[in-house]
């Protein structure tokens, strides 16, 4: 999470493209969960055009955790569609770039890592939902606690496609039932941000041994009169990837999405 | 619930004027659960007119167990918002007519108990959302029992009005998780039918002690892999009736519902 001085010292990025800029510029690298508030921020893969069509297909049959946002043009850096001259090359506030499924560098721009046959793909986050919930006044765990989400491997299976393949990974918020009840119809209206839970009550239903033990994430507290609720999350694409071993590959790193132009409200389908 | 035997016989009410045609000219006097479908049934409510502001005042102040479907002038057995030519003196199967808190007659007629001074209130019950459950492949417990729903009295206190008050009443329905989630959205856009549940999961936190000893209808399973759901439910106001024990007062039969004109699609708010 941003650091309270992250947060008053960015106070001034307040829309997609003033994050943007400021990535590009060098004068931001941190996380962007509190900046551009009301602005779509996605998760960003990045790879070959000989993959690209397998890792369409995963996204197409696995539209909870994966709801895509908008895919480039072979070659492409750009996607109008998500903002005024975005630069996915630079506009990101830190990047991963991996080689046969391990991480070799953490760069804060990938203009020398670019190529002709890279295709772009943004994918939809929970931070859309969880302002939703938020200004419903639904409070979230991790954000009082200052965590990050907690996040579990399941025994849902993803559809495969190709050398795509997997478990679904969730996230978790524990809430109370009428909280649980409200926010499965808060997250119903955004399906391109994961959409309502996939499960909610028992984790061992779904594979979950220890709700205090995340596979990613940081654990929280559940209150005895609190109900696990669980979403997909958008780890499950990375955790696919990572088992593909692709060649190459680049994604953003943990917490520095992409800050998009776009509205959350333009995603609310109600 | 209607035998077998009853749905044969009964096949050919199919329209909910067919079945106020059968109840007015005799022919009709039993459960209403499983004619007309698609058409909305509802719970009948009369009182004199001197209760008839507090009532109205009651159900607007807890419209997720009261949600009024439409309500007489005082002195007219007629809605004709819920159907052609409607009677509601004559149009039931089976009436109930109380006097002081105490039921004193069943009879297949109230014309001889009405007074010009009656207001009567139709109120939405649960058929209808549990057609689009059923419709939508979600299993529902007490039908393939063949039992009565289980209902519970709960400490969620309602907002009293006037002589009008007492605990919400519940229905509950045991679900898998993804089917409980399922049925949150669906029940969610028949706001006129006790919409969203109210709660989902631990019935202690609701005051319910023991799921096996519902307070009406009949006790169900609720396997290991299922999480108990709960609905606001129709006793609740004839729960506050009872407890209001008015001088004079007439209900519908349980299970001898008003079958109006209207489809259950028209009431969906999505």
């Amino acid at each position: 999470m941003a650091s309270a001085t992250d947060g008053r010292r960015h106070s001034q990025l307040s829309t997609g493209r003033d994050v943007r800029l400021a990535c590009r510029n060098g004068s931001f690298s941190g996380n962007t969960a509190d900046l551009a508030p009301g602005y779509v921020q996605g998760n960003l893969v990045i790879l070959p055009a000989d993959l690209a069509g397998d890792f369409l297909r995963y996204a197409q049959a696995n539209p909870k955790p994966c709801p895509l946002l908008g895919v480039s043009d072979v070659g492409s850096p750009h996607i109008p569609l998500l903002g005024r001259d975005l630069d996915l090359r630079t506009d990101l506030p830190r990047y991963r770039v991996w080689k046969d499924g391990a991480l070799i560098e953490e760069p804060r721009s990938i203009k020398t890592w670019w190529r002709n046959d890279l295709v772009a793909f943004v994918i939809g986050c929970s931070f859309t939902f969880e302002a939703a919930l938020l200004d419903d006044g639904i409070p979230l765990r991790h954000v009082s606690c200052g965590a990050n989400i907690s996040m579990y491997r399941t025994t849902i299976q993803t559809t495969p496609a190709g050398a795509f393949h997997g478990p679904m990974v969730v996230s978790m918020r524990p809430l109370k039932a009428a909280d649980a009840i409200r926010a499965v119809q808060i997250t119903s209206r955004f399906p391109a941000m994961h959409g309502a839970p996939v499960h909610l009550g028992d984790p061992a239903l779904i594979g979950i041994g220890d709700l205090a033990k995340p596979d990613y994430g940081d654990a929280v507290p559940v209150e005895p009169d609190e109900i696990p609720v669980f979403w997909a999350c958008g780890v499950t694409p990375q955790a696919a990837i990572a088992a593909a071993r692709p060649g190459f590959a680049m994604t953003h790193a943990p917490g520095s999405m992409l800050v998009t132009d776009r509205r959350n409200s333009e995603f609310s389908v109600i």
